[in-house]
C-alpha cells in the first residue's frame, strides 16, 4: 500500500459493568468505537469520532494511540461523566439483561469530525442515533465504502431517519433478529433481500456464538464462529467483528466480492479473541502471528474434501 | 466398491400430520426411519427395521423398495394403526407444538431383525427407547460404526439405558439443547467432550438452521446450512441429516476423519432438499446431478481466499 487507507469510525466509548455467572468486572472500559478501533487497527490505521467525560482513563486513550488509533475526533467533556452500561450475562453467555444504562455526556453528544478527518475513505457508522449516522456522514467528503450497525431501539422510535441513513449505506451489520425486525419478515434471506431493497447492498446477519452471514449482490458466504470451551464475556464481539470486516476492507482498499468474504473471517477471527477476556483484554496482546494462526483456524473449520457422487 | 455396504436403521415408521402457517398436510408420510432411508438411499443401499399398522399405505412401502431399502424388515401389525404424530410450526418455521401422538403399535414394539440383517456393518439407531435401540445392537453381528440419535424425553425418563447404548456407539448425532441437558453442561463444547467420555468419539451437534458441528476426538469442524428463501416443511430434517451423514460413511466403507467431514456435507446437503416439501416430496425427484449441485453451492457457502496478514 503506497498510502493508508483512511477509516473512521463513530460511536460510543463506554464504561461498561459487566456481571457473568463466573465474574464481574466493574469500570470495564467498553463502548462500539472502542471494540471497533481495538480490532480494526490490527488491520489498518483508525480515526475515531466520540464522546467521553472526565472520568474516562487517561490511560485507555494512550493505549489507544499506542495502537495507531487516532483520538483526535474523542471529545472529552470537562464536567461530564462517560456513557455507562451495566448488564448481567446468562449462564448460556448468549443472552443478558441490561441493569442500568446511564447516557451522560452521550445524551448530547454533536459528532463535529476534525478537518483532518473529512477525507476518510471507509466509515463505519456504528450503533448510534440514526440522526447522528447521518450527520457524520455528511460531513466525510467521498467515501468508498460506507458500513453501518443498528439495534432494535432505533428500528423502534427512529426507523424513518434509520431508512435514510440505510439509502446512504453499502453495507449493514445488524442482528438476526433486528433484520427481522426491521423488514417485518419470519424468513432471514427474505429480511437480507429486503434490506438490500432499502439501500445497502450488502447485508451482515450477526448470529453470536452461530457465526454470521454475508448476503453481497446475489452471493451469500456463511462464516462460522468457532466453537470456545470458555467464553469469558462477549461484550463487544459485535463492534470487534466490525472492526476486523472494515478493517480488512480498508487493508484491501479496493475491495470486490470476495474480499468480503475474507473480511468475515477477519471479524470472526478477532471476535473470538474478544470474547476471551473482559473488555478488550483478549485483544490486547495479539500480533500477526497469533491471528494468523486463528484465522488459519477458521479455514480448517469448515475445509472438507470435494468427493463428489458420481 | 465391490460389495455394497450393508447399511441398517432402526426408527419410527409414521403417519404425521404437518400444520404450517402457511399450509397443511394430514397423511403426510413420515417417522425417522422413513425419512432416513429415503436421503441414505441416495447414497447406499439401507435396509429398515420399524413397524407400522393396516393403515399405512403399500405404495409408499413399494415406493420405499424401487429406492432400493430393503423393507424385510417392516413389521406389519394387521389389526393395529400405524404411530401418528400432530404438530403445528411456528412462524419462524423453527419451533414447533406437538398437538398430538399416538403411539399405537410403536407401543409394543419389539425390533426383530430378519436374519439377513444380521451382517450389517452400518447401524443408525434412530430416535426411539434407548433398551430397543440396545436390543437392535445386539442382534447386529459386527458392526464396524454405529450412529444414534436421542430426544429430551429418553433423557429424562430413561438416562440409565441411553447412557448404556451409548457406550457401544461411535457417533452420536443430538440437537444442540439436548446436548446440553445430557451433560448438564451450558457450553456446547464441554458438553461435546463429556459426551465422548461416556463413549461416542463423534458428536454430531445439529442445530436446525444454523447448521452442525462435528466434534470427531479433537478435530472440530462446522457445517453450514443453506439460508433458503422457503422452508415448507422442517419435518424429518434431523433425520435426513442423519441418512446423508451415514449414507456417505457407508459408502465410504473405511471411513476416516476427512470422510466425516463430507458426510457432515451431504447429511445438510439433503436436509436442505427435506425442507422445501411436506413429508420426503423434497427429496422425491433427487438425482446425482441435483445431488451435485447443491453440494457445490454447499462449498461455495463457506469458501473464501485465504490472504493473511504478514
Amino acid at each position: 500500500m503506497s498510502t493508508a487507507p483512511r477509516l473512521l469510525v463513530v460511536g460510543s466509548v463506554a464504561i461498561d459493568w459487566i456481571i457473568t455467572p463466573r465474574a464481574e468486572r466493574p469500570e470495564a472500559v467498553g463502548g462500539s468505537a472502542t471494540f471497533f478501533s481495538v480490532a480494526a487497527s490490527q488491520l489498518a490505521p483508525v480515526r475515531l469520532v466520540g464522546v467521553v467525560g472526565h472520568d474516562f482513563p487517561q490511560a485507555t486513550i494512550a493505549d489507544l494511540r499506542a495502537r495507531g488509533v487516532d483520538m483526535d475526533g474523542l471529545e472529552i467533556v470537562p464536567d461530564g461523566l462517560t456513557f455507562r452500561w451495566k448488564g448481567r450475562y446468562h449462564d448460556n453467555m448468549n443472552a443478558r439483561d441490561t441493569l442500568e444504562t446511564q447516557l451522560n455526556v452521550f445524551a448530547n453528544f454533536d459528532p463535529k469530525l476534525p478537518a483532518s478527518y473529512r477525507d476518510s475513505e471507509y466509515l463505519f457508522l456504528a450503533n448510534i442515533q440514526p440522526d447522528l449516522q447521518l450527520q457524520v456522514l455528511e460531513q466525510v467528503a467521498r467515501p468508498r465504502l460506507v458500513g453501518l450497525d443498528t439495534m432494535n431501539l432505533w428500528i423502534d422510535i427512529a426507523k424513518p431517519s434509520l431508512l435514510k441513513v440505510l439509502g446512504r449505506v453499502d453495507a449493514l451489520l445488524i442482528n438476526e433478529e433486528e433484520a427481522m425486525q426491521l423488514t417485518g419478515e419470519h424468513n432471514l434471506v427474505k429480511a437480507a433481500r429486503g434490506i438490500q431493497r432499502i439501500g445497502p447492498k450488502s447485508v451482515v446477519v450477526k448470529r453470536g456464538e452461530y457465526g454470521a452471514l454475508l448476503f453481497h449482490g446475489e452471493d451469500v458466504f456463511s462464516a462460522p464462529a468457532l466453537p470456545l470451551e470458555e467464553v469469558v464475556d462477549p461484550t463487544g464481539a459485535g463492534d470487534v467483528f466490525a472492526g476486523g470486516f472494515m478493517g480488512w476492507i480498508a487493508r484491501c482498499d479496493s475491495p470486490h466480492g470476495d474480499d468480503l468474504r475474507t473480511a468475515m473471517i477477519y471479524g470472526s477471527t478477532l471476535a473470538s479473541f474478544c470474547v476471551q477476556g473482559f473488555s478488550y483484554d483478549g485483544l490486547a496482546e495479539l500480533d500477526a502471528s497469533r491471528i494468523r494462526a486463528r484465522f488459519d483456524a477458521f479455514a480448517r473449520l469448515t475445509d472438507f474434501r470435494r468427493a463428489e457422487l458420481r
